[in-house]
C-alpha cells in the first residue's frame, strides 16, 4: 500500500502550513505526492451554473470533469470514508499520501504543536515526529514548524526508501496484508477457481496436470 | 464494464439540458448514475485560499477532499484521459455512465440535434438514438429534446436490463474482454503463478496435486 502520513493537531495550530512545506520538499525530492484534507462540515466545490454542477443538481451520484491537464471526480458518499478507502480512491500512481487531520486513524502521525495550545492530541507512541515551536520533553523526533526539509528527509528515510509492496489488495475497501506461503497460495488459488465450476462440492483431493 | 453512453452534438446545441433530463429519469428508475463532462480548455474547480487549494499550489499531484457526504479528488494528468480510463477512475459503484462529449470515442452515442444546425456529427451506424427538434429521414430511433423518459427507457432496455459483467479487468488502463475456456484459464493462471517461482524455466509439463 502507498505510505500514508497524517498531519494532526488542534484546530488553528497551523497544520496546512506544515503540509505545504512538506509537499514542496517531497516534490523537490522527486516524489509523486497526493494529499487529503478531511472536512467534517462538508464542502461545496463545483461552481453553480457550470455543466458539471448541473449534472450533479440533476441527481448524478458521481460527476467527473476531464481535461488534458486535470481530472476532477466528485462523488456522493453515505459515510465518512476511512483512510484505507481514500488510499484506494487515490490509486497506485503516487509515492506518498499526506493527510491533514484523521487523528483517530491508525496511520502514521506527525503532530503540529504551538506553545500555549495545551497538551498534545497524541501519545508519544503514536507519533513519528513533532512539528513544534517549543522543545517538549519526550522521546519523539522534533522539528521546527517551518522545517519542511527535515520532515521530508524523515519521511524519505522511514517510509520512502523502503521497498514498496509490488501489489496491494483491498477486500471490502480495506487493505489486506499479502503474506502467504507459495503452497498455501497455490492451494487457495486453485480451490477458489474450481469452486466456481458446476458440480464441485467439498474438495478432499485435487490433481491437475497438462502438457504444452 | 459499466455501460457508458455519450451525448454528442455541436457546440451550443443543448447537450447539457438533455443530460439533465436523462439523469433525472435514470435516477427515478433507481439507477446509480455517474456523469462525465469533457472540458477541452481545462478548468479551475477548487477555491483559492482553501486548505485543499493550498495543497495543490504547494505541488501535490493529487488532492482529495473528504467529508461524510461527499468526496472530491482532483488529479493532474499528462494526457487527455480516454473513456476507459475515466470508467476505471469512476469505479464499480454505479450502473451507468452518461458522458457529455467524447464524439471521437468508440462508445455508444446519442446525438443531440436542432433544426438549422446543419449535418449530424455522427453517421446513423454510430448512433443508438437521436434527440432532435425535427424528424430526420434516417433509420435511428428519434426522441424530442425534452423526452428524458423515452431516452432513459431506451437505455434501460438496451443497456441496463442486460446481465452485467460480474468482473471487469483493465490492463494498462484499457478494458480487456473476459472470455476464456476454463481449461485455458486454469493453464494460464498456473503458468503465471509458477513463473514467479525461482528456477522455473520453460514449462513443457505441469503436475500439481494435494490432499486436504
Amino acid at each position: 500500500m502507498i505510505p500514508v502520513v497524517c498531519l494532526v493537531g488542534k484546530s488553528g495550530v497551523g497544520k496546512t502550513v506544515v503540509v505545504e512545506k512538506l509537499v514542496v520538499e517531497l516534490k523537490r525530492l522527486g516524489y509523486r505526492v497526493a494529499t487529503i484534507k478531511h472536512d467534517v462540515h462538508g464542502f461545496e466545490i463545483d461552481q453553480p451554473g457550470k455543466d458539471s454542477w448541473r449534472h450533479a443538481q440533476a441527481g448524478a451520484d458521481c460527476v467527473v470533469i476531464s481535461s488534458p491537464q486535470k481530472l476532477a471526480l466528485i462523488k456522493k458518499v453515505d459515510h465518512d470514508p476511512s483512510l484505507g478507502e481514500l488510499a484506494l480512491a487515490i490509486g497506485p500512481d503516487y509515492d506518498i499520501v499526506v493527510a491533514e487531520g484523521f487523528k483517530g486513524s491508525q496511520g502514521l502521525k506527525i503532530e503540529v504543536h504551538r506553545k500555549g495550545m495545551g497538551e498534545l492530541l497524541c501519545s508519544p507512541q503514536e507519533l513519528l515526529a513533532l512539528a513544534t515551536d517549543e522543545a517538549l520533553d519526550m522521546d519523539v523526533p522534533q522539528y521546527s514548524l517551518d522545517d519542511g526539509v527535515g520532515l521530508a528527509e524523515l519521511l524519505r528515510e522511514k517510509l520512502l526508501d523502503r521497498e514498496r509492496d509490488k501489489a496491494t489488495l483491498f477486500i471490502n475497501l480495506e487493505p489486506v496484508p499479502l503474506k502467504l506461503s507459495i503452497q498455501e497460495f497455490l492451494m487457495g488459488g486453485l480451490l477458489g477457481m474450481v469452486s466456481a465450476l458446476k458440480k464441485v462440492g467439498d474438495v478432499a483431493r485435487l490433481d491437475l496436470f497438462f502438457r504444452r
